[in-house]
């Protein structure tokens, strides 16, 4: 139900609506899968292997959770603290999908997890192209 | 996708997976629908009157962003920490839903918000409900 | 400086100051000791010990964090949702602390950390009882 | 104490030590200090003036939560996710700061919330001239 408040916003925000919509959800997505995704790990008997993977999960649902509160605010915003942001996303995201790619044979939550990634990347990308 | 993840998980928590899922879903929504809430308002003309609106968000986003993470975790939980967790977020979902709905007949964003919020307290109380 | 910030609030909270401040400071430096602590314990040759402590270190962190931010506003507050926010958070630093105590004797990280989750426990505890 | 678990880490980061201690520190200090301002802000009679620092105070508290968190872990980084994660960091305290500075001269709580923006954009500047 969120799209459908941030659509009621009084003074909506110049950004393309969609790439817009796309990015927030696909950060709320990708916050809480590299949170389930870490969890799963912590619980795998190879953990030894997935440290890389815990660590970058964990920094991924935090950049992603920073980035989907800011981009979902419309009122009086700043350019470029957005665009670094989104900017600092994509990045995150980038870095935990290959790392879960790495596991993605032995583990389906890596596999499920590095495609919510991939595609939270794709629409950071795609928001920035809209703006820049 | 999250869903799917936290079904991959090696060693499922105990709890009643329905309900779990729905709560998981509810306080991302509800995290996400407060913080477009709290920004819409800060838009509107009367502003002032919207003040503790803005603040029971703010709460409220928080409240269900930490435990959207939190039951979202299957590995080793303790059962104390999260039944309290619910409690509080249930608690800030009550608040938020009272103060939106004082407002609902003026603006859409705040009746949708209070709706988010009445469902996501709900899914908090079926969710404890399978646990104590 | 931010305790300078919450002092200069136009309109202060009625909870006392005292033990609303060092609250606040409680929550915010157990958030980042629990995340240093999970970080420390994912660098551990032992690592498949504390998986229990990691997970209960991620919880405490999210709850303090949102506790935190919570009290630290005094702009029309509403006392349910503090009190069962708070209660959370003592929760959390009482999982954690008993966790992080099994491994204070093998590591000093496990140790310190223990000890900021009593202090927060406490801190939630006195700011509780000049509450209700 | 939570420098002191980042400094038990079994595996400490190869960043400057002190460099990084001062931006977690600063990350935790200005998220807190924006979260305190935005609340000192709701409670002001001339709060239509005070949207724009609103909103900015939100962005900066959050994207400064989610930098400390991530240059807090040291186990296993990923430089480019932390050089562009202190980035936007850096550009929402420069947002915040100057937002701020422009109330500074009416609400002393955006005063000191400029200096303490102003001191984590350096902080994290000085963090990044020590990696790239």
């Amino acid at each position: 139900m969120h799209q459908e408040i941030i659509n009621l916003h009084p003074h909506p925000s110049s950004l393309d609506r969609d790439a817009l919509l796309r990015c927030i959800d696909d950060c709320l997505d990708c916050a809480a899968s590299c949170t389930a995704c870490a969890d799963a790990c912590l619980g795998e008997s190879d953990l030894p292997e997935l440290v890389r993977c815990i660590r970058l999960n964990l920094d991924c649902a935090d950049a992603c959770d920073a980035t989907g509160r800011i981009v979902t605010r419309q009122t009086a915003p700043d350019l470029r603290l957005i665009i670094t942001m989104i900017e600092a996303c994509a990045a995150a995201c980038v870095a935990c999908a290959e790392e879960c790619e790495r596991h993605a044979a032995h583990h389906e939550h890596c596999r499920v997890c590095a495609a919510v990634c991939r595609s939270c990347k794709q629409a950071c990308d795609d928001l920035l192209a809209t703006i820049v």
